[in-house]
């Protein structure tokens, strides 16, 4: 949920019980859930062993909180699971240069995600594909008779394409569903559709249905944030718009690097998805769903490039953007879990029709029940990292641990 | 290290503890590591705080074990560490599945990273770009400088190149780097080089250098591995050839889909770095890193396709591959925490010169010292998943959390 205030200043300096109790305070967190933090390895054999199979105990990673966060107007604290360091440290330092103009704002798709249905040997591919399209409202019906309750809140099959791929096993008819998948992550929903409907889809096409699954490539569920940084917030201490001025062209040279050359562009990525896959991972979301996501739109229609954009504008601000797939759940799959504090995604499971965490004392940016993401997944560290660096003085701009 | 025999038959049957006790035995591991698996939670807070920034506690997932990998003659017990279930069975399902034919083959490159220095404002950049190139043994040996101790291990910079791109803001000099990074990932030592030559670089071209950073894109440190199913092994029970040969054909019609449908690939990709991050975080590894290299390397120099190849050679046979960047480390980075159990690799430090962690008492499959990667990394199980659920007789064989 949202806090007070993210500007916590000297965090980094306090004791890490202490910083729990700070944030205790802030967030008005019980004992129970400052205790969760507390114990190292705060999930339990038995727990683990209901996860994933032949378990053999559990593996634990630090979580370190991203403090100067206001997006849309409301201050987050920000969980980071991972092992890299300057990470956090440098989106606490990017997060506070673009205060000025109010910090981030988000603006997301509804989370609709796609199913493929997968039809080989049709004798007439493009007659097939024609069937399935004057067939979608049948198609439509069938899949949304199997999730009422998804329907009831909004969610659903919202519409259905159909196309014909030439491949090393000859043309298919590729099938897509289009699920708004609301609180879900979506994929037992979406599979289920796409199982449900397969027998009728070969009865229209006369083929044969081999996979009925999700696509990882959401472009239709995409997360997109922005934020104004001033000359004089890029500068070391926040206060020389010159030197400002010199790090913004920098940033943006590098970020004209990456968008023209697949090699630096991975690396700038990495750097993204340092904060966001980690994030994920601190919400109990499947970081490879999000990856796969998020790599694969940056080579989506174009050579492979960069998920952000920058540039300045007319006062000499620069000006940053992002927008990517962002497919993930208040609800199922990961989410399932023991309750934990560190992700308070899972015990909120979007109950509150506001912002994820709202009212259940959860100080986490959450994905938000009603759109795609919380818009703090997408901010870029790579960049902040680099800069970060730079105004710190520095001589290596361009240290890190790749990325 | 390699272990006797990683056919461990009803393994999944066993509790946690029973799990333990039985891989101690078989792998002579001291009471020590026993105890660290048993302990959850394994990162104390203190060593938590020292990894990352703004700690407030730690962050745990289960460890499964994955059973039956034969790799280039050797059994492997391989540790995944992810939220999802059923990755760890059908990984295990299908090592299983190429047995009759010896298993998985690997073949990875050399250890070579590829630093970046990016140049800008040359007033010629091609001649800048030929200068750098008529200075190729000079850097060489300024880079070779600064690590005598990795050169001394047969690693260090080993080639350079320069090229000229055009970008938005202008003509850019790229020069690159080729280090051999040895046990290490190697970000350290690449930027650090790519830092060191960077005012030679400047007076060569006239220009100005921006980054000077290892690229995640590391198509010159490949890990490939295959394998081969014989349609027996790939029928439910191992023993029906004909149920087998069907199988086979819709592994490859469900290959040659993903091959030509981004969004397929996508979720194929995914599934197999369900395998591959998850093996990466056991390890200590940057999984960020892997993925973005996976990714990308998955759209280099093609629209964005399969990570894996599947093909039927003359009897029949189902031939697995797969080729991709593998960036991974013994040394540094994330393997510099506290020595945990969980990732052998961290306590190893290649000091034995075969395999990784042999001698350590470790059980784990781990990166090669001298090579990119383990090969274990490198499987597919995606494929291996819905394979496997068909083979089970389930209804699903497209289900699954996305992949």
């Amino acid at each position: 949920m949202p806090i007070e205030n993210s500007r916590i200043g000297g965090f980094y300096k306090l004791s890490v019980s202490e910083r729990r109790e700070l944030l205790a305070e802030i967030a008005e967190l019980s004992e129970e859930q400052v205790e969760a933090w507390a114990r190292t390895g705060e999930l339990d054999e038995e727990s683990a062993d209901r996860m994933i199979e032949n378990v053999v105990g559990t593996y634990s990673l630090p979580i370190g909180v991203a403090t100067n966060f206001v997006v849309d107007g409301l201050h987050y604290a920000i969980p980071f699971v991972l092992e890299e360091p300057s990470v956090v440290a440098a989106a606490s330092n990017m997060a506070k240069r673009c205060l000025a103009n109010g910090g981030f704002k988000s603006d997301n798709d509804d989370p609709v995600m796609i199913g493929q249905i997968q039809v080989v040997g049709c004798d007439d591919p493009q007659g097939a594909r024609d069937s399935i399209i004057s067939s979608k409202e049948e198609l439509v019906s069938s899949c949304n008779e199997v999730d009422p309750i998804l329907v009831k809140f909004g969610g659903g099959c919202k519409d259905l394409d159909a196309r014909v791929i030439e491949t090393g096993s000859g043309p298919m008819v590729i099938v897509h569903i289009h699920v708004d998948c609301r609180d879900a992550m979506g994929a037992n929903a979406v599979n289920t559709m796409a199982e449900t409907i397969a027998p009728k889809v070969e009865e229209i096409t006369g083929g044969t249905v081999i996979l009925r699954i999700i696509s990882n490539l959401a472009v239709l569920r995409l997360a997109r944030v922005s934020a104004v940084f001033t000359p004089k917030e890029m500068s070391d201490r926040g206060d020389d718009a010159v030197k400002g001025a010199e790090v913004i062209d920098g940033v943006i040279q590098a970020y004209h690097f990456a968008e023209a050359d697949p090699f630096r562009a991975t690396t700038h990525n990495k750097g993204i998805m340092n904060a966001i896959s980690s994030v994920a991972l601190a919400c109990g979301q499947d970081w490879r769903a999000i990856e796969s996501g998020a790599h694969s739109y940056a080579s989506h229609e174009r050579r492979y490039g960069s998920l952000t954009k920058w540039s300045k504008d007319e006062e000499g601000n620069l000006v940053g953007s992002i927008e990517l797939p962002m497919a993930v759940g208040l609800v199922g799959g990961g989410c399932k879990g023991p309750p934990r504090c560190t992700g308070e995604c899972r015990t909120s499971r979007g109950r509150e029709r506001g912002r994820a965490g709202q009212g259940d004392g959860g100080i986490w940016a959450c994905p938000e029940p009603r759109s795609t993401a919380c818009p703090s997944y997408c901010w870029n560290p790579s960049r902040s990292h680099e800069a970060a660096r730079q105004e710190h003085g520095s001589h290596s701009w361009s240290r890190g641990r790749g990325g």
